[in-house]
């Protein structure tokens, strides 16, 4: 019906034949399974390393925001290393694995989503490219280096 | 810390100065709150159209298939048109609106993240570009046209 349909291609077609068992898109969200996750992380790209700067910049409470902080590291999405403030006994930052970083095209992509469909008036505020100023999105590509629309697409086995 | 991390530029610098009460990612993420609502939605891109299609192919319960259908109708996401085989009566069947099929970066970015982080072994299927067959990934690039690595981004007010 929808040109944005994902065309089945091989033993995939037809849909109704096979169970998407191994879907790599649900697994990724029994990890980032709740909001607040996702808002702990959004802090974790914006700079926040201590307990303290997570709980306020998310607004989410102090054992929501350590349960939270607690899966991410179990997950590997971040790591902990101790810092130790002048006078003060040593505490544990948090900061993003090379896991975690690559979850940025998800959150670039569901913000630019968000911006343009669900907030009215949009955001005040953008992701730009800090060397040209250009607003910045997660766009489709091929590996070739080509960009690909909506209806280019096709599910196929490896 | 992290080289991942997204420079705050003007006056959303210091971080701690401010909010973040227009996020559009959170907003974004009120509206798709539920793994289910994700597989819903994979569906419709995978080119479901009837309610029994979701079903099955979400493996969701009926119950929970067409509460989600329902918040998904109401936002906007998909529409309705009705439908007749023969001999039957009319039904409803689902697609995808404009809105809605701007959230395909989203879905390809978690895809590609479950894929190569939380999938022992990987998904086994991939989406490829239809017209030279390499895989297909959301990746971030600028207004400009420019790639965009993740060490190059920073956080503006419009």
């Amino acid at each position: 019906m929808s040109t944005t349909t994902i065309e089945m291609t091989g033993a995939l077609e037809p849909r109704s034949d096979w169970a998407a068992e191994r879907c790599p898109m649900a697994r990724a969200l029994e990890i980032l399974h709740t909001r607040s996750a996702f808002l702990v992380l959004r802090e974790a790209f914006y700079g926040a390393t201590r307990f303290d700067e997570f709980v306020a910049r998310t607004r989410l409470s102090e054992p929501v925001t350590a349960a939270r902080l607690r899966e991410l590291v179990d997950e590997g999405i971040l790591d902990t290393e101790p810092y130790r403030e002048p006078g003060q006994r040593t505490r544990r930052g948090y900061r993003l694995t090379e896991k975690g970083a690559d979850l940025l095209p998800v959150l670039v992509s569901l913000m630019h989503w968000g911006d343009k469909w669900a907030l009215e008036g949009g955001a005040g505020v953008e992701i730009r490219h800090r060397d040209c100023g250009a607003a910045v999105l997660a766009e489709l590509r091929c590996a070739d280096g080509h960009a690909v629309g909506p209806e280019e697409l096709a599910l196929a086995r490896r």
